[in-house]
């Protein structure tokens, strides 16, 4: 067992009832400990963010297979094989932009977590990152306003 | 405190003594029971590995700025700024190639996970993931050899 002490929470006004995906702004909070660790970041700018999905119901992660976003025209796979957060274990990514960074707090756009979710770990985003020819399953283009824009 | 039980472990000829970068393969040998979870996961050409750095000496997890790689001519920054080992919370991330998966295994190309890394957990990367217009510090672009071929 790996035992995490959280950096820090998530702040900000996306809940459970606002959807899937949050366009708006959010508050990385850490541990003021933590603000000397972060010195640097503002030069990059997206950053990734590895949080805990503290809201996800326990019984939600023994399913193994789900269809993406509970879409009937969507097949049956693996929750592995999903970005969804009914999983083993629920941790959360996202890539978001980095507004702008004060001392602990970090300001974010498009950050899929809810308030209050514990921070695991933030890493900037670099070139590395950023791979071509990326290809995904046929469903993901039909189900994802980002697949639709690329296809057809 | 986030307690997380391994989804998993990296089977790699990749450790300690062999570099910053692991451009050979790797398998993550998943338990049996996280099987079905898989299923769909061959249809993505890159996955998202999320995994703890076991073997990082716990008292260096309590410094808060280094030097890039230990180049003397990068600037002191926060580790949090960096995607090196030394963090706080020693949470690996590698975007790989899947090169195949057979039930419970899968095999990968890129991962720089020492073997026996307990893996977290395991995500698609998709077209959301692509980030167009990616800044990084100049010292970045000096010290990496991807800068380099980008940059001048």
């Amino acid at each position: 067992m790996v035992s995490i002490e959280p950096l820090g929470y998530v702040r900000s006004e996306f809940d459970e009832d606002k959807g899937d995906r949050n366009e708006g702004q959010a508050v990385l909070e850490l541990n003021p400990r933590y603000s000397e660790a972060l010195d640097g970041i503002e030069e990059y700018s997206h950053i990734i963010v590895i949080f805990w999905m503290h809201k996800l119901d326990i019984k939600l992660r023994t399913i193994l297979k789900i269809r993406p976003r509970g879409r009937e025209d969507a097949p049956l796979v693996g929750v592995l094989a999903t970005r969804g957060k009914i999983r083993p274990n629920p941790i959360g990514l996202s890539v978001v932009e980095l507004v702008e960074r004060r001392g602990n707090l970090i300001k974010v756009k498009g950050l899929d977590a809810y308030d209050g979710s514990p921070i695991l770990d933030i890493k900037p985003y670099d070139y590395y990152d950023v791979k071509e020819g990326v290809r995904v399953p046929e469903w993901w283009l039909k189900i994802s306003r980002k697949g639709q824009s690329r296809c057809c």
